[in-house]
This record gives structure tokens, C-alpha cells and sequence, in this order.
């Protein structure tokens, strides 16, 4: 939950006088989302997600994530658009901080993704592939594969401090992602934060994705991958070969994997549960206890690693056997 | 902010299949009350608010609040009416603790009231005391005059800590209230916790009351008494005569007050300052640092107990001067 920044009546107003959106009938703060501050904003025009943004996100980016937004919808994806003032930002100040007003986009999260949901996921995130092919903005992924060995320097004694021997292990792993880190796969934008909180259902269906502030340039698998991990694994910590198979069927029916980007899936999918690992461990150590955000659980990510090392000492992944 | 239970879309499907309210569209955690967790909840059916009672509502309390909010609407007052499942039910388990679904009322409430609020104000409140009139439910005020003797037993010390002397002042407060306290005024359903963020506003008039998890039977002019603290103040702890004036005339605007009724606000005010000074002092210990809930000031109320003490001792409040 969080809302960090505290919007006043006259605040308010005072923001919305420079947009053409009416009056404001119902604002309110929502629990949802850790990085920024979001809030329902109803007005006589109509339904509305005002975000200020908060110390994590890197002001310079603003532009490259809403102009992102602002590019899906126009693409044929459903996002929520960014709303822009009179004068065409899409960006004003509120308290200090930069903020912005998006559309309002209706849809439910699933706790406990299915098979089907899976499915439809994999066909939603393959579809903001192809949609965001031709967006004119950049980003380099400052989380990317890249910068993983540089944030585990400063974290090797907190991972021995969550399991002993585990200082070791992830240096291993480090290692033998970097040498079998695929190239030349095809890249573009990618989501990079694609976890089932940031997807919305309607009757079953795909309904659209939120959150696109992670959006970045990488490889298309690697969201994919990112993908498997967050929707694919059990509470138990196994891995659903179900799930995945039906997660990844859905991403090729709307956008077929080359070989090379099959055969590195597996590779990829151990990258990006060290990404999720490192970046937990990270806050798990900075975030004071008692704040007001819930902390991730780095070991969740811990038990994925290994569930990815085993595979590939052993059979691998098994994520194409699913009858198409 | 508040959302202490976790509600996932398996556990919202179960709860909404006793109602007659469609399929849910949104279901989002709003970082509003103190005391429950509070649910926007859009269905194929409608708009709602679900609310999760926590640990300081009391369960056999919530007949009495739910069958008045069920009461006002009809009876011609503008506040969200709970819904009854297909059995006819308003309270429902969720999560392991009793649940309701109750309409949404859009609109807005005012961080710093203009006197033009509390004209509107004071005219709801009226209003509210109007509309409650036949409502059969009743409920002892608990914290109420004769509890604040008691309650300040054990906050003596807490007291002294907040001010040096303050256990003294308070305790010769205490005497002069209950023995000024009026005896034989019109009492009622009240709300008890009208203040500016309880009640919404559109287009600068009164547009509706809600939460009343406070509600119970006292004196009508308490319950204005209360409203006059929480509504005529300034940040810098004086008393707006101006807002006082226009909040009373709203009042009487739609129900005049009897001779003796005026003669004992300020006496009234005196007493509802101290209830909001003890119950922030008893919470103020009792939160910890770094708790999800925001602690309430109990020296905001220190000061508006010196604003009354001080107005009894002299000239009195001047409620009553505006032009009207």
C-alpha cells in the first residue's frame, strides 16, 4: 500500500485547473502500487488514475515511460493513456513532485494465476511486444544482466546472512549467466515488471497491462522469461510446467519464438530470477521495518534460482511440450 | 491510510456470490479510514464500497450502524445505504471478519473549510439529526460524558509527559464539565464524528455524511459541539468566529435551537474537545512507532481545551453573532 504524498482539496484543484477534465467529484488515495502514489480521480469528464511519483522513479525517465503509454494505445494495445494539460504536457508538478493523470482502466488481478490465465498473459505480453515495435523512446535497462555482478558486490554478506553458503552459490550463478548470456536476440521495449498485479482480466480474457515504469530496451525472451517466473511458479516454490507451457503457447500464438530465442528461454529465465533476487535483497536489507511498504521476500526468488539451476544441470525447463 | 486485510480475487468471487451484484470490474484497496479496511468495488451491476470491520469496531455495534445508514436514505438524508445479499443480509464474513457492501457516494471533502463549508456543514448536520429522528435502533454513547473520568484514570502520566502540570489541568476540567454538563436537552441518534473528512461536498454544498461507526444515542447539540471543534479551528490553534457563526446558522437554519440548548455549547464544546483530547492521548501511547495508522495529535485538542477554558472563564464563544 502506499500513498506517500498528501493531497489537499486545494491542491488538487489547483493542479487540475491547468487540464480540461471538469470538475472533481471523488478523489481518493489508492493502496496499490509501492513506487508511487496513486489515486482515483473522478470528475465530470470522466475516470482518471492521478500518480504523483515518488523518490524511486527517476524523473528523467518520466518522458520515455508516458510517452510509452501514450504511444500502446494509438498501437492497437490496452493501456491506460496519459492525459495530457492544455498546454500538451503530460507531466505538472503536484507537491513538489512530478505527476501525471492517466485513463482509468477497469480490470481485475489475479492472486493465483491458472493454466488460462497463463495462457492469456503469455498472449498479452507478446501483444505489447509487437505493439511497442516502432516506439521512438529509449531506455537502457539500468537492472539488466549487465549491472547484476556490480549489485551483488555490495551484497554478498547480506545473502550469507539470509542462508549460509549462499554468498557462494550466487557468485557461481553469476558467472555461469554471464558466459551463457544469449546475443543477438531481437530486442525492443519490453515491460520488464510483466508480474500478475500488473495484469488485468475481464471475464477470463486479457483485458490490459498497467505499470510500465521498469519499461525498458532488452530482449523480447527476457520479458518473456521475467514472465515465466512471476506467473509460472507454485506457493510451494515448484515450478507449474503446465503454466509455463501454457504461458509461452500463448506468447507465440501472437508472436512466434525464433529458435535461438527458444533454445535461450532457459538461460534467460535464470537471469531474470537473479534480477528479482538481487533487486529483493536489496531492499529487503535497505527498507526499514514498520515502513509502510511490504517488503518482498528475497528467499521466494532464492528458491526460483535454484529451481533454474537444477534445470539446467539437468533436463531443463520442459516449456514446449504443451499440444498447440 | 488502511487496508489491514488482504482480499485476493478467489476470496472477493466467494464473498460476492451471495449477492445479487454482477460480475466485479475493479476492486481496488483505498488508503482511507483509520479503523477498517475500505474497498472500491465496481461490478457489472454498479458502483460500492466494501468495508472489512477490524479490531476496533465492535461486532455486535455494527446492527445499530448499518440499520441507521439503511435508515437514512429513505428517510430523505444523502449517505451510502448498505446492501442486503440475496438472504437479505448486510454483514457478511470475509477473511474471517464481518463484511459489508454499502453503495458509493461520490464527492469531496474540504481539508481547510471556508465558513461557506461550515454553513454547508452545519446545515448536514441538522439534517442527519432530522432524518435519524424515528430510527429505532440505540446505542450508549461509550465515550461520552460519563466515561471521561474513568478514561483519564490511566492517563495521568501520559498526560504530565505531554505537558508539564496537564494531569491537574485536565482533572479540574473534568470537575467543571460534569458539574456544567446540561441535564434534559434534546438527545437523539448522533453522529459523533462529524468532521471535514467524513463529509462530501460537490460544488461547494453539502453532498453527503459518511462513516458512522461513531453513531449513538447522546445530546443533538453534542454532537454540534463536536462539528464546532473539528470544523471552526485554524491551523494555528484559534478559533474562527466567523466559522462558527455560519456553521451554527446552518444548523439552525434547518433546526433552530432551543434557548437552552445555545446557552450550553460552550460548555458542550468544552466537553467534546476533551473526549477527542483523551481518546488521541489514549491512542497516542498505545499506537506503536512505524504502525500503518497515522496517530492523531492529542495537543491539537490540548489547545482547544484552553481556547474553551479560557472563552469560560471570559466572554464566552460568540456563537451567535452572525447576521442571518
Amino acid at each position: 500500500m502506499a500513498v506517500y504524498t498528501d493531497i489537499t482539496d486545494a491542491e488538487l484543484e489547483a493542479f487540475l485547473a491547468g487540464y480540461d477534465l471538469g470538475q472533481p467529484l471523488v478523489f481518493k488515495g489508492i493502496a496499490e502500487g509501492v513506487e508511487n502514489s496513486n489515486f482515483l480521480l473522478e470528475t465530470t469528464k470522466g475516470r482518471y488514475f492521478l500518480t504523483v511519483y515518488e523518490r524511486r522513479v527517476q524523473a528523467e525517465d518520466l518522458p520515455f515511460f508516458l510517452g510509452l503509454m501514450a504511444w500502446l494505445g494509438p498501437h492497437g494495445f490496452p493501456s491506460a493513456a496519459p492525459i495530457a494539460d492544455r498546454a500538451g504536457r503530460l507531466l505538472n508538478p503536484m507537491c513538489g513532485k512530478p505527476a501525471a493523470i492517466v485513463e482509468f482502466m477497469p480490470g481485475l488481478s489475479v492472486r493465483r494465476p491458472s493454466a488460462s490465465h497463463c495462457r492469456e498473459a503469455g498472449g498479452g505480453l507478446a501483444w505489447l511486444h509487437l505493439a511497442g515495435q516502432g516506439y521512438g523512446g529509449h531506455r537502457a535497462n539500468d537492472l539488466g544482466e549487465r549491472s547484476w555482478s556490480a549489485l551483488f558486490l555490495g551484497l554478498g554478506d547480506a545473502a550469507e546472512a539470509l542462508k549460509p553458503g549462499l554468498r557462494q552459490t550466487i557468485a557461481a550463478d553469476l558467472a555461469t549467466i554471464e558466459r551463457a548470456w544469449p546475443k543477438g536476440l531481437p530486442a525492443a521495449v519490453i515491460h520488464a515488471d510483466f508480474f500478475p498485479d500488473n495484469v488485468f482480466f475481464r471475464d477470463g480474457k486479457f483485458a490490459a497491462a498497467i505499470d510500465f515504469y521498469f519499461a525498458c530496451d532488452d530482449l523480447l525472451a527476457y520479458d518473456l522469461a521475467i514472465g515465466l517466473n512471476a506467473w509460472c511458479f507454485e506457493a510451494d516454490g515448484t515450478f507449474n510446467v503446465t503454466s509455463a507451457q501454457a504461458f509461452v503457447a500463448g506468447y507465440e500464438q501472437r508472436r512466434p519464438l525464433s529458435a535461438d530465442e527458444r533454445a535461450a528461454l532457459p538461460i534467460l529465465a535464470w537471469g531474470a530470477a537473479m534480477r528479482f533476487f538481487l533487486t529483493r535483497l536489496h531492499d529487503w536489507g535497505a527498507t526499514p521495518e514498520g515502513a509502510l511498504v511490504k517488503r518482498k521476500d528475497p528467499m521466494e526468488y532464492e528458491r526460483k534460482l535454484a529451481v533454474h539451476r537444477a534445470a539446467q544441470a539437468g533436463g531443463g525447463l520442459l516449456l514446449f511440450g504443451e499440444a498447440r
